[in-house]
């Protein structure tokens, strides 16, 4: 199901003209969250980033917090699937002159949702990194370009995901934060160049109750040291990076430290669902 | 009017639906130009890069160049106006789960164009420079992010345009490219990190039966002690840059060189004028 400006609406038939701001000039942000039994997954953390993005490309949001809650909860409920993925997307509108952004449209989606399953965190995944920075990164734009162009190279490398880096210090995935373990058991995530996922700080967090945190800059060098490394997102949650570069980290399993996370984080999610409208 | 796959539809009607690649993505390249009198200019080199960035994004192109013609050709007629701009955009298509690329939509709209007047070129323009190097810059995406999100900050600064620049080199502005002519008579522009513009190619064939041309790396440095700037697009023709960074070009109105190359570049627009079929 998909609500454009105030109207709810069957997939095929959620339409935007093209004259719109994101297809003319890919001028949009989102924000994107799951439900668990029908419950949202950390949705304060997601409308706070939301409405944050919103303000930073300059595009006000008609709509006001409690009443966007109503519609999600309205979505949720006619949706009627216990575990989906909400999309929440903002464009620059319907542009008279194809480059002056124009009245926001707002466009909610409810989607089936593919969450990374035990077989996949088990089976880890193996990132090849690659110098590239995304252009405003603290914002959350629909700006998945060059990660989209990569993906046939992916597949001929053998790579589950490329790890962006900015002169040396790596900064994210196209989808995900990065973590490193020390192997003096300190966890380290960059504090720059990158979006602040809502995984991410509740990782660190959490994290933050067992062990020493750090945000700061880590050198791809220092990565490829690391005792432990994964990449945390919403629908990854927790997911070891077992190589880099073609070289394995640890002995190439998911690590103890990251094992901890992974199921404390499981506990958090549980404990985290609220209902929208409380 | 806007012709999408296959159909020719009213501006209102021309609807795509919410999953597709570009507004899920920012996944789709375009091409731009105009028509003089009802026939399109430089039309060859718009449809030779418009198929080169669909190879280059892996976007397959159903229609055969010389059917795509025939559908410009009917456009032109059925709009009736004698000058108007033709967009040709082709998304990464409806994606089942918004990331991976499916098959391509097509879309073209033909809409009133704003061409630069002699009143504009008296006129000229004022640029900033700034550090940006635009993604994959030899495809023309959608990808407009930063330069629609540079509008607020050019506007309180009082300037016309923003010229990227990458480690101190200059490359382009977001919808044109830069020249300088040198105090000793050459014509330069960068050859590289930028988008190569149809405009630019037919300036850089007319430039070389009079003067030497070169591309190469500029500095900005370099740039700021120039005899003479201009910019060029299909819309602004060859506009000229008066200010840098504050600083005065020449003696802050349009150059002798420029005025000529402006001279002709309007008889070559009206010698390249040709029917769409022949």
């Amino acid at each position: 199901m998909v609500y454009i400006n105030g109207q709810y609406l069957d997939d095929e038939n959620a339409l935007l003209n093209v004259t719109d701001m994101s297809l003319q000039r890919s001028y949009a942000v989102f924000d994107f969250f799951r439900t668990i039994n029908g419950l949202p997954l950390f949705l304060n953390d997601h409308l706070d980033r939301f409405y944050a993005s919103a303000a930073e490309m300059f595009l006000p949001v008609a709509i006001k917090r409690e009443a966007l809650k109503q519609v999600i909860h309205t979505m949720i409920l006619q949706d009627g699937r216990p575990e989906i993925g909400i999309r929440i997307t903002l464009t620059g509108g319907l542009s008279p002159d194809g480059y002056q952004p124009a009245t926001p449209n707002l466009i909610i989606q409810s989607k089936p949702v593919v969450v990374a399953s035990e077989a996949n965190y088990a089976k880890s995944i193996r990132v090849l990194s690659r110098q590239h920075q995304r252009e405003l990164p603290h914002i959350k734009t629909i700006n998945y370009l060059m990660a989209v162009w990569l993906q046939p190279w992916l597949l001929a490398m053998g790579a589950d995901d490329v790890l962006y880096c900015n002169n040396g210090l790596v900064t994210e995935t196209p989808r995900s934060n990065v973590f490193m373990v020390t192997t003096d058991n300190k966890l380290i995530t960059p504090n720059q160049n990158m979006l602040r996922g809502v995984t991410r700080k509740n990782v660190l967090q959490m994290a933050a109750q067992i062990m020493p945190v750090e945000e700061r800059d880590i050198s791809l060098e220092e990565l490829s040291g690391a005792a432990e490394i994964f990449i945390s997102s919403t629908t990854k949650r927790i997911m070891p990076v077992v190589a880099l570069d073609g070289k394995l980290i640890g002995n190439g399993k998911p690590g103890q430290v990251t094992d901890q996370l992974y199921n404390l984080f499981r506990q958090l999610e549980t404990e985290s669902l609220n209902q929208v409208i409380q």
